[in-house]
């Protein structure tokens, strides 16, 4: 449990001059990754931990893909950069690439750094498309760290930044094992949701209203998947009221529900979709909005008022290129989903069946969270809303020292690998949950 | 002029699927860029082109740098990407070499993805280490695209996406060459605009405002370079009133005026410094904050609201590393200074003293503007602020046509090549902008 010279060395320069995010940097003790390949990581100690985060979600074609690492070496010896206002040939081929995927006609793709300005920018089209300014988001979804990104967030993260003036209105959408609605089964949730959309969208005003932006599938905030009727429904509202459809799939795209988006479960095709992580695993930065024609439309002879100076990155771009393709080549978005079905779905409901800390399971492809309870019956978390508890604490512990990289927010446990995870990496990584859920188990109610 | 095959398939497919920046995209008709090299860049048609606009100012080091093409090459085979919360060599060390350079003790680095993120979690940082909410900035800047970001800009890019509720007042800074305090020489304008200055805090109420935003020397807005007084004074007022100073370096930073960090020609240390672009001269997306003790105290015990995926990532840091030690074993900035002062300065003043459509000359380094006047006695710009004439576009396409890219905003001409431009490509740039200036100087006064 020693950490190698050049490990210590990057942990000492790490406290002293880097500023962690969304931490009290004080109490920080991260810990040194110095290798990683497939779905491992190795650390500054040399142990070799099964990535069930993708990192932040995003490795989904898993480390070091050979065929992407070529790509961006070849790249990097051609061009690396190029302002944006040129054309270049890696930033053409990924946004056909892209535009090839995305659902219905979502063919103009303006190119981003990540995620947060994806959704930045996605909201300004909205807003100048439309001539309104309110943007409806739901309570329990993230949407990004800068400003209006932090504000569309449904979780704790936008209090601190929540200065009541960025034009957001948070709702309350499906989420059967905490219903806010009473209900009984996911019919009945999807129907009471809808009608609490509808209904928040009547009492706002729908002509203030330019956009509701939704994770097609909410990641951090707890992997619920949606009814196709609850989606079908929110694009029922917005064509009623003129309103932008932005699905948020940073996190939900490029394979991660075994589709390439998340929202082609459910035959729905919003107005504006925003990508990141996936596109190219976050080998390079980048992120993204596909628009629609009618919005594309809306400046051809208006100058679209944002940019950045890395938009399109020729390096990005040949990431997302290499990793598209390797990804289509080598079946890995139906492994995505085949690993859901198979093996992750059904080991996860064997657990939950043997483990009384679960209080839940649920996802789809590779994503998919544990929601873990003190109690069953009265469904206590097993850390607060917002925070984390010994218990938590423990449980993730047990997954390191297992050989576990877990993905973890509040009470939940989510078991996020690479698209790429074979059946028994898979199944490894489960036997390892299936131990270290007896430190969890320890904390219920059953245990007393 | 006819574009190669692979050069014409990358136009159509960008005409098709690509979405720019900052435009009316019906309008346009981007140049495919297929090489760079040092100082060069070669278009789809096989033209060589001197670079004079370091792309978006941000190739500072050139294009294609071998050591940093080599070291984005070696750390794509070991490691490319690396969630936040963990600790990494690449981004240790990128972070021990800015915290070397930079003012004071600046010596936490928080990375983001580019400047305009860079900016908003400085303005974070200000509020929530002040406890207030209001941001002064002056007109005629540029500090992103994203919405904090461009409500801070002074610029009209800023008016579609001003809502009146973005916590911004704007002020006018020194500008001489069109001075709106009436003055008649520098000391003049100084005194006055911290005059103005110090009476907007009195104004707007000094317990109100959280931070000063100031590009250390105004960019894109035409390289106003201002007296160490000025800076001085508003260093001064800030330690008066308990102001957050951010020094946004995105554009001037790393070496482009013949220093690491222009702030350093006047002896001036800001609380928080934001950086970007000649970080890693923009071969891969990456930019930052540099934070004060006093800042990063703040955020010791209570988490930092605010993160990103790609925070400090290892391959953007990986090409900062080979950048700044490049710079530094090459005497780069060193260059930038004597390139300035020897060549660029005198042969910009000895162009202005022959074409009359130049109304003034100003820079430092390798970052100069030449302001264009229809008439010197005046000072009518040659292009509307916020607009173009056919004037700047006939002078444009005749640098172009002579073998230059420049750097266009407005009326004015920015001269900014890489920090590494030797004296004679100086030279061969300046004197195609010789013959270029002639078509500027037909629109004047003194050509009817």
């Amino acid at each position: 449990m020693t950490l190698s010279d050049d490990a210590a060395r990057t942990y000492e320069l790490d406290r002293r001059h880097v500023f962690h995010s969304w931490s009290a940097q004080a109490h920080l003790t991260p810990t040194v990754l110095t290798a990683a390949e497939g779905c491992y990581v190795w650390d500054g100690e040399g142990n070799r931990l099964l990535d069930f985060s993708s990192m932040m979600v995003n490795t989904n074609i898993g480390h070091q893909h050979p065929k992407v690492v070529a790509a961006i070496q070849a790249q990097a010896a051609t061009m690396c950069t190029v302002a944006p206002h040129f054309a270049n040939d890696a930033r053409s081929e990924a946004a056909r690439l892209i535009s090839e995927r995305t659902p219905g006609e979502l063919d103009t793709i303006f190119f981003t750094n990540g995620g947060a300005d994806a959704v930045e920018h996605a909201v300004r089209m909205a807003r100048l498309h439309t001539g309104r300014y309110k943007v409806l988001t739901r309570y329990r979804s993230y949407h990004g760290g800068t400003e209006t990104a932090v504000n569309l967030t449904g979780d704790p993260r936008r209090w601190p930044n929540d200065h009541g003036n960025a034009g957001v209105v948070h709702f309350f959408g499906p989420f059967l094992y905490r219903s806010e609605f009473h209900a009984h089964d996911e019919a009945q949730e999807t129907e009471r949701a809808l009608s609490h959309l509808a209904r928040t969208i009547e009492m706002e005003g729908p002509a203030t209203i330019a956009a509701i932006v939704l994770e097609s599938v909410p990641g951090t905030a707890g992997i619920m998947v949606p009814t196709p009727e609850y989606l079908r429904g929110v694009r029922e509202l917005c064509d009623r009221y003129g309103i932008v459809f932005i699905a948020d799939e940073v996190m939900s795209g490029f394979g991660r529900t075994g589709k390439w988006f998340a929202i082609q479960h459910f035959d729905v095709v919003p107005d504006l979709l925003t990508f990141a992580k996936g596109v190219n695993s976050g080998y390079v930065p980048l992120g993204g909005v596909a628009i629609s024609p009618a919005i594309a439309a809306s400046f051809a002879q208006r100058p679209y008022p944002g940019g950045l100076t890395y938009s399109g990155h020729p390096l990005a771009a040949a990431a997302a290129v290499a990793t598209i393709t390797a990804m289509h080549e080598e079946g890995i978005v139906d492994n995505a989903f085949d690993i859901g079905a198979r093996v992750l779905g059904p080991g996860l409901r064997d657990l939950a069946a043997r483990h009384p800390s679960i209080g839940e399971v649920r996802g789809i492809g590779v994503f998919w969270a544990i929601e873990l309870v003190r109690d069953r019956v009265t469904r206590e978390p097993l850390a607060p809303y917002g925070g984390t508890s010994p218990a938590m604490t423990e449980l993730v512990a047990a997954c390191r020292a297992g050989g576990v990289l877990p993905f973890v927010n509040f009470n939940r446990l989510h078991v996020v690998p690479p698209c790429v995870i074979s059946e028994a990496e898979a199944k490894e990584g489960l036997a390892i949950l299936d131990q270290a859920l007896n430190v969890a188990d320890a904390h219920t109610v059953d245990a007393r």
